[in-house]
């Protein structure tokens, strides 16, 4: 058995996350995908409260819910030579971080997921849910000054933990303004988050995501039909 | 200007989390009790994106949701001479309280208030809220076996981040209990947690809670019209 196990989807957000603080970390890992329509012993077993991907195992032992996974990862494992720890050393850096990863969780992930509920709606709902996202995204532009400098990252000048949350966006985020039609303003209203998306396509975590054609794919045949259902 | 104040309001939940750990701390701080029908500048400074309490300000930098105000006083200050830390220091330890910390977040409390939501609606709603409240409890009542062994406590021998969590439930629960005019079985089907809230009530930290019966004033004459509007 490998020490490291990840229990994974390939379109899910969540186990991006986790493979993204992996790989940032230099965890070697065994990726153990799941069909979540024919559920596994081993997913209920590791992940009974939730039954849900991604479920990191290390030694036998299961971590789930994806920002703790990032957390754990970060804890268990030093820094790479080239590479730096996700969240800060000072407990106010660390309080940071945790505020906006949280942040990311609940007003940009549930924001778009409020906007592709609303591709099947009509043009009004559509927009309402269009200026929420961008609204939310506005906030998080804010803090990328605030928490992260200088820096192109949140994390600074190294990713860090609310770049490993948001930063399966970079797949998802072109899928969904195709879906529903709309593009997200960044040149005149997030042009801080514009430059924060650039600098995580030249950076070597990208390669780990799959495509947004893959996504938009994923998105027609899989996630839409069960919105409607 | 102390160096550790909270923005509070004396019936908030979150507050008291915030309370707790301050108290198992040792930490010495100034309430400064907020108006939410009149928001201050203070509040709406300090917590820009949520303006909620708590709030804590420690050297006039702020802090805010509940888990992470818990974290944040956990990593500043040490454990005093009588007490212990809120979190164990193996990342696999603090990967499991900030699991079940989040699990009481989202299933207890959001419980909680589906049960409060229920008083004004029919018996078979009151019913389904109040064995849905039931069974997240006796998810969390295995957690109790798991995490904290031959204690009383999630921490163990000592309260910790789930611990602090829950807590607020002690003046809660039995006022939503008499409004809801259903009891939770505790002999029945958590007889652990029954013995946790017997551990909790004998702490000394449960001084710092209001009694039911204020809570129950509270829900009756400022939260269930709320509801009804």
């Amino acid at each position: 058995m490998a020490e490291v196990q990840l229990l994974s989807t390939w379109a899910s957000a969540f186990v991006m996350r986790a493979e993204v603080a992996l790989a940032l970390k230099g965890v070697h890992y065994e990726k153990l995908p799941q069909d979540l329509g024919n559920k596994s012993e081993l997913l209920l077993k590791s992940n009974p409260v939730y039954k849900k991907v991604p479920v990191l195992l290390h030694n036998g032992r299961s971590v789930c819910e994806s920002s703790i996974i990032v957390q754990y990862v970060d804890e268990t494992w030093p820094a790479p030579k080239d590479g730096a720890d996700l969240l800060p050393s000072d407990p106010y850096g660390k309080a940071m971080a945790r505020f906006w990863a949280d942040y990311v969780d609940k007003k940009v992930f549930d924001g778009a997921l409020g906007l592709l509920r609303s591709v099947k709606k009509g043009e009004e709902e559509k927009k309402a849910a269009w200026e929420n996202m961008v609204s939310g995204m506005e906030t998080l532009e804010s803090a990328l000054a605030e928490i992260g400098g200088e820096g192109h990252f949140f994390g600074g000048e190294s990713m860090g933990l609310v770049d490993v949350m948001l930063v399966p966006l970079l797949a998802w985020l072109p899928a969904i303004e195709e879906q529903v039609g709309l593009q997200i303003p960044f040149a005149d209203r997030l042009p801080r988050l514009e430059e924060w998306f650039a600098a995580c396509r030249a950076h070597d975590v990208a390669s780990l995501l799959p495509s947004s054609a893959k996504i938009s794919d994923f998105i027609t045949h899989i996630l839409l039909p069960r919105f409607s259902s």
